[in-house]
Formats: structure tokens, C-alpha cells, sequence
């Protein structure tokens, strides 16, 4: 199976051009989009929520990942094998928390490069080509990539104590692992908040923190909106 | 065929997430994505146009359906097995409109439970793999399913008689059937309008209702938009 | 391979019913939304967008293309086939860029009709079938077309120096293809635009034009969004 997890939007054309890419090489290999709406030119942030979204692939999934403000640059493409998972993308740190909690990780570079490539849209014109290829089940010489030292970023906390991600409902993920979480209240923008297990626990327009289901710290207020409170916007902090 | 009908937005993870889940089981059936953005926890609203967006399903199409204020509370998952089309959803009035309309009904209380059941997000982790042994042939046993009385909502109405939905070209939706519908004319909101068969039939800026292309009776303004016109929202009543 | 470029919106139910039309006759072939947010009827500026993407599609591909505003009205459902691709959807101008830049083109009007055709809904009841018998590789006959003469759009201009699209980068798409364009620098709504290739070249907040992904010239704000710039907006004239 291949994933994708982008900025790209679910509007536009990126997402179907390199979803076409992969099916010229691989037309039979299902692919899903995880996430489109990753927090745009912010590999930091999506890092976060990349990790989380990352445990509920199968073993041996593709997930092509790309936030890339620095395309065209010269930032390196690269493949990471993380505990049996294959990630496709950029060396901006966007595998960092992966990487960090991964039992066992291998990283290559992509040294290999289509015949056109653009100089904006490599999610298309060599992500796709390589991710599409190990999908086929090609091994890392075949796909075109060459073994380098596993890529670390030291000074990158454990867990992200900030407003990653809103969702439909209008709730704000963080970056922070709910498991990681030991007291019962957070501050978030001023607005202290209790932990509860479902909305149902709540009153009306009550506000509260939850371990969301993919395993996040999750900001939302019973039969309300989250994105709505003063100050809930991304990148607030949160302090336990 | 599976299809899936829900509010969980098309941004955000949960529609890829729910259909990962399905990929898991069942890698080779078709998934279509009927409509990601039903009224967000309005089992009602969602019940009208889904009756009406169900019509158009393959007979054997497994069709999962998911606005679930619910979730994590004590209402029943359920499967409804509707003139051949597996319904999988839960059991909050979402598919009383169905049932009121077949000619066959059977349902089922999904009794099996998955190792990990989130709190909030029964989609992925109950209902999907439902849907996917479903889709795969499996009968109620193996898919684990007990047999319950059909549930009914005997006070709700057989048309909704309210707007419901707004499409991407600013297009008001009603629960009503066009062909329930015997007069010219209706009101809502204080505009009085008149029936049209297609848009070429009006003056430029002309509001009117027609019958639209799943039935439903459809407010729409000649080379204009229905949700620019003052008190046209959702909820609103239309009377004929 | 089925592509699909319309003016449906990501949301809402077009796109997937027209998606289970595609899979109730043809459920192994894959289909890709390259885009469903096209200029909202707005067939000119939709074609030079469509000629642009459909470049991008491998040959043999089936390329079903909705915008139009002229359903159930007296256009011609049509299917062209330009250098080894086939475009079915409606005789509104919107295949004439592709036509005029290609090399080999041939013309047939549909004629076969289905036992049910919705007045305002020829995506998923007419030119789907269509499209589905096609990518299954039934000939003209079998698909139900008559050959007609390839119809032409004359006055229309080589290039549209008008912004036409915005992704979700804010960025402007403008219907002028880059390799036409011999100068460095343009005009758009007052604002003069030097070209770059990418955005490492600029100082941050600098906006500029560059040849995108698609071969368009694009407009793009360094660390910003060209749709805050005052006048850059859909229609916008572009000179050189």
C-alpha cells in the first residue's frame, strides 16, 4: 500500500498528478491519502502529526511524505525504514520523531533522477517514481538510493507542547503523546482545561483535553468548536 | 463495492484513516467516497440526503455511513440490510428514511469488537472492518452480527421538509422528493419560487426549484448562488 | 487509466457518484481526480488549465472533463481523441487549446444515450459510461459515438494571459505557457514581476513568476501568498 501525507490541499492538482505518477509504475497497488492538509511550509509541526498518523499504517506501507518548503534547494531526498514502514520524502526533519522512537531505523539517499524534474514539484517527479517502486516491492539499489547515516535533529523535543492541526469539528491537535501526559489539567492560551474520556462526560459548551484516536493530546469543547476559543490558533503552547 | 457517506470533512486524516482500515482486509474493493461533508452531527439532515444518495448505489454495495454525535455513548452499531444494500452505521436514525422506503429490511447489532476501539472514532476501528468482511462476502456470523429488530423512528417525517445541504456551486438541498412534491411553487424564507426543469429556462439571477439529479427538490439562482439569498441556510423550512 | 477534471468541488457528492458510475462498469481500471475544482463555469478558462494538466497524463488515458455550465441545453456531448489520449465532456471549448496544440485529433459525438439522464447531471449519467467503455477499450462504435467534423473555437487566443487558478499556496495560475514567453519580467493588476526558478532565489516577501510544474507561468510571493496581493485575482490580465 502507498500513503501520502502532504500540504499540497485537497483542492488543486498535486495531489492527483503524483497520484498518477505512482499508477504509471504501479497501477495495481492501492494508495491512500492520509492527509493533505498537513500545516503548510512547516515540516516541524507536520513532523508531529506525521509520527502519530504513521502507527496506523500496515507494515510495509510507502508513506510518501512531502511538506518541502526547501525544494529546489539543497536539501537532501531521502528514504527511512522505520520499524518495517518505508518513509519517502525530504531531510527537513519531517522523519525526526519517527525516527527518534523507532526500534530499528535505516536511511538512504535518492540518488537516482527522472529524465524531467521539476524544480517545485518533486512530490511528483521523484518521490512518487521511488515510492511506487518499493511498493512494487524493489529493493533500495533497484529504487535508486544509496545508504547514509541516519539523519537526526538533537534539539527537537520528545513531544511537540504546541496547536499543530484543526480538524472539521473544529478541534486543535498538539504534538504532545496523551500516554506522555501525567496530570489531569492544561493550559492552553489562558483557558485551563480537565481531562475527559468522551464528550459525553462534559456539559454543554464545556471545554476539555482528550487522548484523540490516533494517540494525541486533543483540544475540543462539547457540542462546540475549539477553533472558536480566544487564542486556540496553531502554534499556541500548551504547558501541562 | 464499498462506499462511504460521513461528516468527517474531506480535509483532515479520518476519511484515509477509515479507508487504510478497509485496505487492511480488503485490498481489492473498489472504495468510493459518496460525500465526506454530510451535516456534522445531524443524524436527521444526514438521514434525508442519504436516502437519497443511497438510490444510486450497485445493488451489494456496502455503504458506510457515519454521523455519530454519539460515539463512544450507548447507542447501538448497527448493520441494516436494505433491498440488497448493506448499510453499516450506527443506530441514531440515520437510516430511518431507508427503512421506511424498502420493501426488504433485516438488521443486525454489531456485537464483535476490535482489540483496540477508540473512544471517538468508531469509523476506523469498528465499522470499517464491518464494512470491508462485508464487502469481501461474508455472512452476518463471520462478520459478527447478531440479528435485532429493525429499528424505527415512527415520529420522524417521510420528507424532511427543511434545507439540508449546499453543494459546491452555492446549490440548496431539501429532504424533500421532487416527486412527492404536486404543486409549481414553494416558499422558503420569504422567496416564493417557481419549478424549472433546467437553468436554461430562466432569466439570469432567476431563483427557482427543480428536481435535482438524486431526486431531491434543489433551490438553485440562474448564474447566481442559492447561499447568497437572505435566509437560506440549513434548517431552513420549505413549504409547498 | 480514467482521469477526471471538473468544476464539481472536492466536496459534495459529484465526484464520487460519478466515480461509482466509472466502477459499475469498469471496477478494475483506476481513476484519478487530477482536479475538481476547475474555473466554476467557466469553460475558457478551464481549457488552458485542462491543457496544462492533460500533458501529464500517460497516453491511452481517458481524460472525462466537466465544465458545463450549458447542461441540458443544446451543446453536443462529445469525445476527442488528441495524440493518443481521449476528453469526453461537452462541445463548449473546452478541448480547444488541446486541439489546436496537437498533432493528431479526431471527433465523435455521443450519441448512445442511458435509459436515465438527469437534466443537469451528464458527468455521471452520460459521459462516465462513456469514458468507462473506452478506458475498457470498446471502440467509437461500441461507445456509442458518431464520427463528427473536429469543431473549433478560431477566435480564441494561443495562450490566455489571464490569472485562471489559485492553489493552495495561494498562488496564481495563469493560462500563458512559460516556453512562449521571451521576456523576464510582466504586468499583472499594477504589480511588475521579475521571473526566477525557484524561490531559494529571492529576498523573503518578494513576489515574481516562474515557469510551475505544468509549464505555466505562475505567480508566487516568496514565504507568502500571491492571493493577497492586491488585484491579483481570477480574470486578471497578465502582459508581458
Amino acid at each position: 500500500m502507498i500513503a501520502t501525507f502532504t500540504d499540497f490541499g485537497t483542492q488543486g492538482p498535486y495531489l492527483g498528478q503524483m497520484e498518477m505518477a505512482f499508477r504509471r509504475l504501479a497501477p495495481a497497488v492501492p494508495v491512500v491519502h492520509l492527509l493533505a492538509d498537513a500545516p503548510v511550509f512547516d515540516p516541524m509541526a507536520s513532523a508531529y502529526l506525521l509520527a502519530a498518523l504513521a502507527q496506523d499504517t500496515p507494515p510495509g506501507t510507502v508513506l510518501l511524505s512531502v511538506v518541502d518548503p526547501g525544494v529546489g534547494g539543497d536539501r537532501i531526498p531521502m528514504v527511512v525504514k522505520v520499524d518495517g514502514r518505508w518513509l519517502v520524502g525530504p531531510d527537513n526533519g519531517l522523519f525526526e520523531p519517527l525516527i527518534r522512537r523507532a526500534v530499528s531505523v535505516e536511511a538512504w539517499e535518492i540518488v537516482w533522477r527522472p529524465e524531467r524534474l521539476s524544480a517545485t514539484f518533486h512530490g511528483r517527479d521523484l518521490f512518487a517514481p521511488v515510492a511506487a517502486r518499493l511498493a512494487l516491492g524493489q529493493g533500495p539499489d533497484a529504487a535508486g538510493l544509496r545508504p547514509m547515516m541516519v539523519p537526526r535533529r538533537p534539539h527537537w523535543p520528545d513531544d511537540l507542547g504546541r496547536v499543530i492541526y484543526f480538524d472539521h469539528y473544529g478541534n486543535a491537535w498538539t504534538g504532545l503523546r496523551a500516554a506522555m501526559v501525567e496530570g489531569e489539567h492544561m493550559e492552553v492560551a489562558g483557558h485551563r482545561l480537565r481531562k475527559a474520556r468522551t464528550f459525553g462526560e462534559l456539559a454543554p459548551g464545556e471545554a476539555f483535553w482528550y487522548e484523540n484516536s490516533s494517540g494525541l493530546v486533543e483540544i475540543a469543547v462539547n457540542g462546540g468548536r475549539a477553533d472558536r476559543l480566544s487564542g486556540i490558533e496553531s502554534g499556541a503552547f500548551v504547558t501541562i
